[in-house]
């Protein structure tokens, strides 16, 4: 009998937004002893607003995107063959979606460990959904390149792929490149394409809008540090 | 002052796993009078389970993905600048992802409507958080190919795109394809790819393993009926 690997979401921004658990869901929580997190602090913190009593037998692995390889993973499996359940908490948002993770769940996967994803609300299904856009054929693209000039080639790709195949392409960005990448955005788009700005999705400042691109142009918004999904599409206007 | 279109998702299975509804959205719910909705009867059922009154002043407009240029637009968006909000409920799942809707959204969009999508756990977010497949990258492509040589061809060039760019590739089938899907799968993709098969997700009967297609092919599953969400990726391992 081996033990169960859940996949914990943590909250994005203040740890007082963690409303996203079910009963159930906050019951399991509670009650594991061990945990795989990016942080043990941060981890710590959110357990501890989530009621968890936080008594001295916790045990926590922490790893992160480049460390991957080098914690002991017959420790954790060993764990788990032990019939001890673990929480795999990342920093901030869903574990292995645009975050670290995934290399431990399939991991689980090839051991035939058991792996329950809480459920929880996701930005990009919701800024995909209040869009307009293809909400039937999509690609998310994560984090798009660092270099300005790739920035635009790879956007320019983008858009004409979503002319030809009809995908929504869909990206994030870290809050303090919003405002520029929103800028970069208008002055490399087309003029008839759509973007989508998701702005602090599930917040008490969430904004959420679609113009085409000569349309956001004379309009004004401020982005600057916001937590921001964008997605946008070429295509016929109806 | 406009109204607001709300995006509400029901259930896909049972209306009984409606439990996915916070607080405050319930309210919002409640307080509707107004529904774009793609059957009525469902959707009163709907509404009836969450707990509103259906009371004789309730407007439904029906739409579904064929006649949404044939309702009148002008109706509901008259409805939405006298300051009365819309509910817009897809049959099963969430509107406008692999369900329509993102017509109406759009359009609200491009005449100043405020838009608010109702957080709601996603299946997809689910699937894919618990592949163990990338998270970083990833294409949903909604229904694939009718024809069996077309997808047959289709999940052979998906396979090649997820080892040349890395995308995770996504997508879904109606229930009573899952099992003939799945099969077609194991004979089609490459014996090293990994296939992850996540069925009847948030349910008492949720299923969800990631195996390469070697492995696959020794182990027993029924999925018959199910409602599944396939996610592959040719990668090496480790």
């Amino acid at each position: 009998m081996s033990g169960i690997l859940y996949l914990i979401p943590s909250p994005i921004g203040s740890i007082k937004e963690v409303d996203y658990l079910t009963q159930s869901n906050t019951e399991i929580l509670q009650n594991l002893k061990y945990f795989i997190v990016e942080s043990e602090k941060t981890a710590r913190a959110f357990l501890h607003y989530c009621g968890h009593n936080l008594d001295d037998n916790l045990n926590f692995i922490e790893y992160n995107e480049h460390n991957f390889n080098k914690i002991n993973i017959d420790d954790w499996l060993k764990i788990l063959k032990s019939n001890n359940s673990i929480g795999l908490i990342s920093e901030a948002g869903t574990p292995c979606i645009a975050d670290p993770g995934s290399e431990i769940v399939l991991r689980a996967h090839l051991n035939d460990i058991e792996v329950y994803p809480f459920a929880i609300p996701s930005s990009i299904t919701m800024a995909l959904m209040s869009s307009g856009l293809n909400g039937q054929k999509f690609s998310f693209h994560g984090y798009l390149d660092k270099n300005v000039n790739k920035l635009r080639q790879q956007i320019k790709i983008l858009e004409r792929e979503s002319r030809l195949s009809g995908y929504s392409q869909i990206f994030m960005e870290v809050p303090y490149k919003s405002q520029k990448i929103f800028d970069l955005l208008l002055n490399t788009l087309k003029s008839d394409t759509f973007l989508c700005v998701a702005a602090e999705l599930n917040t008490s400042e969430q904004f959420i809008k679609t113009k085409q691109i000569k349309s956001w142009k004379n309009f004004q918004v401020e982005l600057n540090k916001k937590r921001c999904i964008f997605i946008f599409q070429n295509k016929n206007y109806f």
